[in-house]
């Protein structure tokens, strides 16, 4: 920190993102990325006329894909937000809804930003332990006084609350925001955004970097009350209105149009993520019950820290988290059939090095 | 506002981008953008070969952008900082820079962002007004005991300070950070960067949207001591690390590798304000000395409000502030040589019908 930073950022730790190494070709497992190519409608619609007209500003309203998600989702345009990737807009919603008076509780063990963006405010926040089977016990979250803030299904532990929960939070927290972050809700999930319609405290955020294959074109959208979205749209107006540039917003139109193409790319992740649990459970692996696009898993007699660093030795990347509560796991992305093999036959060569091959 | 949102935004009024009417095809001259394309190094680097891609997170660390520009302009990677957008950076300048100790103080007649982020984080600003002429007094600066931020050229005036005055300015402010916010300064002007070479408390803050052809592409960058720009990353890291996606990366190599284009594009730019300028004199207008890619003018008899109106119902947008210090004046982009003629001529239609042609 230099000498002119504020001193309220003194013990502040930044998120750290999945690494990215160079030093060889990887088959990266580790940040949850979608293995396919956005649409071909996609691909068609960030064409070299568009990339010419570069010079002009993106809409700052972003019209055309906030009317395409109202229609898609069954809401109004006013119920919809838009921003560059949904981190941008949990930034938003704990700049808008916490503060010296509201803070914050979120499961201690889920994604990693939200004890940054706490910190990152000063907020009060109250981090709540998992069950000892990882599942998230909502009544932790009943009349809270603070922002709610739950991933549905958590990270990195891809275990899903039902919609009958949900509202549950929802019912015993009328008067402070309940953020849920349904990130990876494509993958078998029920998302709850119908919801909307009934709990005017209910924000949802989604994403097209995972089940829309856009991670690297930054966009992420959100769901609620038209009062809420005014209060994100009023912070996003205040900080960086040209937030989504042309070319993403023209690539999310696009993925809109062509849903069914992502329909069906989440049903082969659904069926590798099935073929995946199915081969570790054979070779000593126990994980959670993951509706989301990657497995949380710990091997019987091997280390998780371990295992990472065995497979990255042999060119697979997974993400582990040192965690104690966690350290003896690994999140492992699910990404073609084909990767998940690689990674079943580099997890055979590693049993058998350690003897611990059935 | 949502019964949700924290009280600390109760008077908080967001900015408000220039307008973009869909009701005809204008002649856009009222949000400074570039009139030309971007190169064709820009164009070929953002292919479909790479928007197929776009199922994978861009570089947070923007490494091969930074190493360009680090190159171009004679510094290190750590002393380059990139971000989505220049009003990005100046957020995270208000965040990182400014506190409940440390307030801001700015020209009252500048880019009318600063107001909205002091606003923002609740700051203590101090607004300092111009002088008659518009120019800045630079003594109003001298030991400000606050971050100072300054545009160079100002907007709207299009006025420059030069290197020695800004060199004053940091003179007197060693404990706190100087701003120079550069948005304009390829369009004949001289940059103040060669000062972070001394000056640790100078932040200099770029863009690609002006003379770099990319208001589209949402990408801006930073130069200053290695410690200021860790502490933008730091901010970056604790909200938004992904937030430059693949193909704006991927613009900007480009645009950097192709900067000859954009040098000569500036030419033209330049040209095309000279013909304005002596144009817009011959018809009673006067206006300050622009040294960027608009100019700032009134008419000896009609008001500003009414030329931009009249202005735009033949088709043709400026942009007007309703501030009554400059409510007589009219910011107008400079275009192409043909769309300033258009503009002209449009001119003249108006004083012949108002009785005020020459």
């Amino acid at each position: 920190m230099s000498r002119f930073m504020s001193a309220r950022f003194d013990s502040l730790e930044e998120y750290v993102p999945g690494e990215q190494p160079r030093d060889m070709q990887y088959v990266k497992l580790n940040t949850n990325e979608s293995p396919f190519p956005p649409s071909q409608e996609v691909i068609n619609a960030v064409n070299s006329e568009e990339v010419a007209r570069l010079n002009l500003y993106p809409d700052p309203t972003a019209k055309g894909l906030k009317e395409r998600l109202a229609k898609r989702y069954g809401f109004g345009v006013e119920n919809i937000f838009v921003s560059n990737g949904s981190d941008d807009i949990l930034n938003f919603a704990f700049m808008a809804f916490c503060d010296e008076k509201c803070g914050v509780t979120y499961p201690k063990i889920s994604y990693g930003f939200y004890e940054v963006y706490a910190a990152l405010y000063s907020l009060d926040s109250k981090e709540v332990a998992l069950k000892e089977d990882f599942s998230i016990d909502i009544s932790d979250y009943f009349n809270a006084k603070r922002t709610v803030v739950i991933a549905n299904p958590n990270a990195p532990t891809g275990l899903l609350l039902s919609v009958e929960d949900v509202k549950k939070i929802l019912d015993t927290n009328r008067d402070n925001v309940v953020l849920i972050d349904e990130a990876y809700i494509d993958f078998g999930g029920e998302s709850c955004v119908e919801l909307v319609h009934e709990y005017d405290n209910l924000l949802v955020v989604r994403t097209f970097s995972k089940s829309r294959c856009l991670a690297g074109a930054r966009l992420g959208f959100a769901i609620a009350s038209k009062e809420l979205i005014s209060d994100l749209e009023k912070i996003k107006f205040s900080t960086n209105p040209y937030n989504i540039n042309r070319l993403s917003l023209l690539a999310g139109e696009a993925a809109i149009d062509s849903d069914s193409y992502y329909f069906d790319r989440a049903k082969d992740i659904i069926e590798a993520r099935e073929y995946t649990v199915t081969e570790l459970k054979k070779r000593g692996f126990t994980m959670t019950d993951s509706y989301a696009n990657f497995i949380f898993a710990k091997h019987e007699s091997i280390g998780g820290e371990e295992i990472y660093l065995e497979l990255k030795s042999r060119g697979v990347l997974v993400r582990h988290f040192s965690k104690a509560e966690i350290a003896d796991y690994n999140r492992i992305t699910i990404g073609t059939k084909e990767q998940m093999q690689v990674l079943v036959s580099t997890i055979d060569d590693i049993l058998a090095k350690k003897g611990c091959a059935k």
